[in-house]
């Protein structure tokens, strides 16, 4: 443990994280709704990540793991597995920077995920659908083509660069009681509460988790990562577990995790799509709904919501 | 004729109206994307009006009329026609400047909209789908209530506030060669229009219109209005026939109307729903879809399209 927290990204890291993403990255807009402030009974300012490059937060952190490479192992290129955001987010923010990468993806993936990752110019690598196989296949592609791993979340750089979407919203003096995003691996919580602690500390994180992918709240209120089993929620962004890094982070800054279930989702979701107009997929949803749900912990509040990504099947659509 | 030209909104009455309005009408974004330029082969900009009041421009408009009755006739309220967007448009105007609505409403209109407009505290009054019955409904409830009959597109001062869309773009010093919107009756068009001559003198006027509803198209080469005659599209906002006011302006400054089958409308939408990942209803479309098209008159060029509204049936979605 030790080790970790010496490794945590201070103030600096993320100032300067910033800066070398920001040629990069959107600067997303924050939008607000009057019916959604009135059903809230409080003051919603939204982060749209959805509107980042790759439709996700992920390419700011994949941005920045890319960037933060040493020279000497650029060559190698760069590799990771994922069926989600992630996989898109290093395939551009690889190709962005004239470096390779592989992306291993199980081979039941949707044909238009597998179809944009290559449209970046990655190499895609199918593997069965398991853990067990997407970790196994990453790890002959690494040992063969020497390419670097890039972690979706358990990565300071990826956690530095997540960090810089609540730094962008802190940047407005917007004067947030309660920031809020969803939780999956962390990645965007753990960066979100450290911008937070050195930025506006006068904040309070939240995040907000299906019930069905209820890992992080069981691993804060357990003390230690409990890992998802079995996960089962339509919120597919949502499905994994903690890493050490995250955790540690969560562990120490986020006051509370809130717990949603999928029709609870799924109603947010579409208020936020009836009433403003954006795409959002349902992962993005989460912390929306769990202002409705706790209200009266959000009640007269000002809330920043980090709007996770828009990347849904419209063919699919819950509602 | 010489009548209508003399009434023409003129530069000051567009600046006037702007400011009569502002205070009630969001300044909505202007938003770009990479992947739209690149397949445009241009610089698009949209004007993202489906983030408009009641998700259209048309309470712009409603806006400007309703706050420049005359105080003798405010108590006796105001009346329209509409299945769309200009019903609840006008529904949220008067209501916001304590004004009653009385809106005539076709008996099939979807519940969703009759809920809305109610919900803005307007009395609906339902009538048989025809053009006939809804004007004989709405002058036995103009004669019964005194209500001001507040036309959706052939009046200047709704003319006045759908021209502020274009009078916002503008502002910010784009340097457009091109503005264009979607066709129905002609009030945003007209606006737009009027607002580019007084504003942007340099830039050139489009629409665009669905080849089942081509009447705009039709008026504008033969010289003379040629009505909507048993429209079929999917843009349902762009059925209705041009008015004599709405046509005079638009015959003298608009140089080109752009016609486009409903395939192409429909896979335009996708593409902006999908890689914009911002709601737009099947009207707003038309314009991208055109930019598709028509390619060549749009290359290397520098391109606003006023993005109409973002109200859609999630239930019935054309893809």
């Amino acid at each position: 443990m030790h080790n970790i927290e010496e490794n945590i990204p201070n103030r600096k890291d993320i100032i300067e994280c910033y800066e070398r993403i920001k040629p990069f990255v959107h600067k997303t807009p924050i939008l607000t709704s009057k019916y959604i402030n009135q059903i809230s009974k409080a003051e919603v300012f939204f982060k749209c990540e959805n509107f980042q490059k790759v439709g996700a937060f992920k390419y700011r952190g994949a941005t920045n793991a890319v960037l933060k490479m040493a020279d000497a192992i650029k060559n190698k290129g760069v590799a990771t597995h994922s069926s989600g955001n992630h996989a898109q987010a290093l395939a551009l923010a690889a190709a962005t920077n004239g470096i390779k990468a592989y992306i291993v993806m199980p081979k039941n993936s949707r044909q238009v995920k597998i179809d944009a990752v290559k449209g970046y110019g990655a190499e895609v690598i199918l593997c069965e659908p398991t853990l067990q196989s997407r970790e196994d296949t990453l790890k002959q592609v690494v040992e063969k083509t020497g390419a670097f791993f890039i972690h979706p979340y358990n990565d300071y750089n990826v956690i530095c660069g997540q960090a810089s979407a609540a730094f962008e919203m802190f940047q407005e003096k917007l004067n947030l009681d309660i920031i809020i995003t969803p939780v999956g691996g962390g990645g965007l919580l753990s960066g979100t509460a450290l911008s937070t602690a050195y930025f506006s500390e006068r904040t309070t994180v939240f995040a907000a988790e299906p019930e069905g992918a209820d890992d992080a709240y069981q691993s804060l209120h357990c003390g230690s990562i409990v890992p998802s089993t079995n996960p089962d929620t339509i919120a597919d962004g949502l499905l994994t577990s903690l890493g050490e890094k995250t955790f540690e982070i969560i562990k120490n800054h986020v006051k509370e995790i809130f717990r949603v279930n999928d029709d609870e989702i799924i109603a947010a979701m579409k208020t936020i799509w009836e009433r403003m107009k954006i795409i959002i997929e349902p992962s993005s949803a989460v912390p929306f709904a769990a202002i409705l749900k706790y209200n009266e912990i959000f009640v007269n509040k000002r809330i920043g919501v980090i709007i996770s990504g828009g990347n849904v099947d419209l063919k699919a659509l819950p509602f």
